[in-house]
């Protein structure tokens, strides 16, 4: 048998993939993380963090994960970077598979993948990506308040997103697809009750228009061939969330119907000695913090797991 | 029926409630939090902290808890500092009895009153706390490389943290009171045969000893009337973990063998709207960090619960 080179893999290197880099540099275990473009992951791409504790006035998203890396830095943390193409998560040596034809082996693995929001893929959207455009109502919301805003989607999240966002804009505007919505009916009462809340039935966001300070309009295409302007400052595409879970063994671990990863509360898959920790669980909130939270707690199972092997943990 | 004053109470202001106050203050939901001291909990009295993602060189315990009381306080969540006598957490109006007298009642209830490592209550304990006494070898075993320290203990805990601590320290004694340990046999094996650790069996520490860079020495006790003394600059204390639970209705929660409520993977305790957070959980891991995740998690669980609640949650 060939000889298990790590002792932890840990794939990807996000908030989750960081804190359990962290605490595994710390405790002086023989570990790798592996990341396929920088450290960070969606956090690079968030403008600003309002509500990672301990950082009180708030923080850009790559500057958070600039000291993030930083910090596993400092415990000199193995890093390679380079994309996985696949995974051999049985047994007790664990193969990941690198693109190159590479393969790491290792005796536990936490996956840390994460997750992407879904997008409309429209003109002005990447664009104008924390500028006024978000896909996370609970991040953003605070930021408008007394502001017009709008929402696409029809389902639970948009819905509840919707109303949460009440508390800070002074108009929602819900666009959605059909004519009806698929969300729970008790979150559509709620919903149609609220005065805050108007709806655009029957149509889709074509583009989004920005100026010097962000998202200005919306242009809307009405299913009757229609189209229509919409002024807001900011617009919340909630129509889903999508695992970063190409490179899975999705045969061998359990997911939920999204194809994110089921785990117990101590971040245990069904397979021995491997862990899933942030957005790639199944899950109800993504979080940095709880991606940070579900890291530490995944690496602190993966090292008990090693000590109550048979074999040595260090051989 | 009496009126329901919030939509939130949080009882404990250590990471985990002030976490989930900073989500509920920033999601503008009506939420008090009932903390007895000062907010910070346990960090409070932790000298260093090296491990909370974010402050990569490292920082003071209560300063980490400074800056996550100011972030809470930017965002107005209202706080009451009283001690909780008891709850009743059974029904859609929960209640929870101050000391005073005074009853608070709140349609969600989070739990985050922590725990406390178990002590051994003897002189220089509390003195060099954080100056060599530590409770816990994950935060503080990277500080003491190249040294030679003690734990006592005899327990799973005791002794797969004595092995955590030989990658950092020079030799390890561990103290314990009998002539056999508790901790599982492979742990035990692993033990025996690692060099760096010796065993004093049969005896208690009497007394820690400090001079002006912290522990010095312990004095040991044996069970055959004798003492001894033993040169070291780090002592472990390992003898488990209480809950803070004195105040919580433990009849209508769920709990395990030591008292910590269980939970599931979304904070959810078994009584609809009951939350919690921290180290009041049964958990393999309490840390600061996966403390404020989870309590981010058990506010948006509370968040979720309520926006599908039959009443409108903000009446």
């Amino acid at each position: 048998m060939k000889k298990t080179d790590y002792q932890m893999i840990i794939v990807g290197g996000g908030p989750a993939g960081l804190t359990a880099g962290l605490y595994a540099a710390r405790g002086r275990l023989e570990t790798v993380l592996i990341e396929k473009g920088a450290t960070g992951g969606q956090v690079l791409v968030t403008d600003w963090v309002d509500n990672y504790p301990g950082f009180y006035d708030g923080i850009a998203g790559f500057e958070l994960m600039e000291k993030m890396t930083a910090h596993v830095n400092r415990f000199d943390l193995e890093k390679k970077f380079a994309t996985v193409a696949s995974m051999n998560l049985q047994g007790e040596q664990k193969v990941i598979t690198l693109e190159s034809g590479e393969e790491v082996t290792g005796q536990t693995v936490i996956i840390c993948t994460g997750a992407k929001p879904r997008k409309l893929g429209i003109p002005g959207e990447e664009e104008l990506l924390g500028q006024g455009v978000s896909y996370c109502a609970t991040c953003d919301g605070p930021f408008y308040r007394d502001q017009e805003i709008a929402v696409v989607g029809g389902g639970n999240t948009a819905i509840q997103e919707a109303l949460h966002l009440t508390k800070f804009a002074s108009k929602v505007t819900v666009i959605h697809r059909r004519d009806t919505l698929r969300a729970t009916a008790i979150l559509q009462e709620k919903a149609f009750a609220e005065e805050k809340i108007e709806f655009i039935w029957d149509a889709q966001v074509s583009e989004i228009i920005g100026n010097d300070e962000g998202v200005a309009s919306l242009k809307i295409q009405h299913n009757d061939g229609t189209t229509s302007d919409l002024g807001v400052t900011g617009f919340f595409v909630l129509i889903g969330v999508a695992p970063n879970n190409e490179m899975l063994p999705l045969k061998q671990l359990e997911t939920d119907a999204g194809g994110f990863i089921i785990t117990d509360h101590e971040m245990c898959t069904k397979l021995p000695g491997v862990y899933a920790a942030g957005d790639i669980r199944s899950k109800n909130s993504r979080q940095i913090i709880n991606a940070a939270g579900d890291g530490a707690t995944a690496e602190l199972s993966a090292e008990h797991y090693l000590s109550n092997m048979a074999s040595p943990a260090n051989p």
